[in-house]
């Protein structure tokens, strides 16, 4: 398969396990309606590659490719009618959300590579592109971003990793399908690891005791 | 008149109705002062025409055309001057913001068909720009977003059904002013059915009985 | 010094102001790790000229020149390490805050007219870029933009009288650094008295009393 081939696939995945982690969380954590559901799934697939592309300066890939928007309606479909099985299982929504998260750090660091910007850009593109989705669905569901508070288990650290793996193994000029592929797995094996052991970033030194 | 003209039109009354609804909403959710009258009145009137704007990649109208931001202006400012005779009926507010959703839905669906985009994502930027204001009024209120809540009397299900009438006819060849009429006037008579008896769209099967 | 000299250098003063204020209003208000405390610094920095680009219809500057995101997350630093000292005082954010907020407004009013944009959307866009930042990272904390709320001390006036000056001097033909400066420091001069003073803007009619 190509380059792109491998990144739309890796793509469509990552869109799917975002669905199936926001609607799950959106029916964990409020009083919503399908509706509700159904865009809280969506809107964490696509949101943080929308956020990447407008401030990339392009149309997003969402309005272009109809295969974005038809797998994230099929993913938070699928949440909305499981949701009775699932909606107590925290596990498999993390791993979700882990998968989603190192899948969409290493395209849009690559996606903002490609268009030419500067490494430190491109990395904190990927992160966007990562964390971008999960927060917009926080901020509709009226709590602090995950990504931000202090038992966050890492989160941004391998997201970080991972699309600074990728941007830097651009610069030496190794561009294909496999970086994406191990610079995704790098970020989901240390959030997995963070996960399971806890890991937490240090807190600032002026925050009050837990 | 012309389509065009038409568009226009119906695109400055809803402006006017949704800066009625989002400072009247405001001033009976939170402590705002004028400032805050007048931005929540603002953004509710032209937010989802600035987020379609800027998922189709082009120069937000509002700030293309003065008219916009002046109608809008006018909106707010009546509301902050009527809000001790208003801001308790909450009636009003629910008719206003059933004018502004339908006709900014019809307008959001024909604007993306115009551009290009396909039918899926030309109904969905139609509904995005009918609640995509409400929305971002709602997170600077510190709460869900009434789109997204159990109780929203089906809400985005209107504006579904009113940029999907547009999105079809505009398919099978037919465009012109009195569609986009036809679509905003479905939009708001399943609404206003909807708040009068009370129906709502169904809660997915793993949420907490209410 | 050229005029494009003085607003880089008033543009960096203002995002490392920013920064700090971001930062230590994270490490006050809510539970957050050093993830948390470096994002808010940076996206209170960096917002509003984010949210006035995408508006313009440009790249965003935060993404074509590394040195505004160099200078945002020295700011986040320095008051990650000094959060001990800091967070309690909040004078100094208020400073921090007053100075971002007049360097900003000016810088995005002087944008948006070099771009072609009318007037009333320049000033605008000016207060947008003074106040988005603060008010991303308001949302993000769960809490009512203070620019918005009715005990923000003003807040927005001073914004749209610094933004409104720049303006209103362009359109008669004297543009040049020094009424960036005379703006920023009319805007700096009329926030510190509001605060000193305890100044508000008018509630509405129809608000409960306080």
């Amino acid at each position: 398969m190509s380059t792109l081939t491998v990144l739309l696939v890796l793509d469509l995945i990552g869109i799917f396990a975002f669905a199936l982690d926001g609607s799950l969380t959106a029916v964990r954590t409020a009083r919503v309606d399908i509706v509700g559901v159904m865009s809280l799934g969506v809107i964490t697939a696509i949101g943080g590659g929308i956020i990447r592309d407008v401030l990339l300066g392009v149309t997003p890939a969402t309005f272009q490719d109809w295969r974005y928007l038809v797998t994230a309606l099929a993913g938070a479909t699928l949440a909305f009618f499981l949701s009775g099985q699932l909606s107590q299982l925290t596990k498999p929504i993390l791993l979700f959300d882990a998968a989603g998260l190192s899948l969409f750090v290493v395209i849009g660091a690559t996606k903002a590579m490609e268009l030419g910007f500067g490494p430190l850009q491109a990395t904190i593109l990927g992160v966007i592109t990562g964390v971008g989705g999960g927060t917009i669905r926080d901020v509709l569901l009226n709590r602090v971003p995950t990504v931000l508070s202090a038992n966050s288990h890492l989160y941004a650290v391998p997201a970080a990793l991972g699309a600074g793996f990728v941007v830097v193994v651009s610069v030496f000029g190794f561009g294909a399908g496999w970086v994406a592929v191990v610079g995704a797995v790098l970020c989901f094996v240390v959030r997995v690891l963070a996960l399971r052991y806890r890991w937490n970033a240090p807190s600032p030194p002026g925050a009050p005791p837990l």
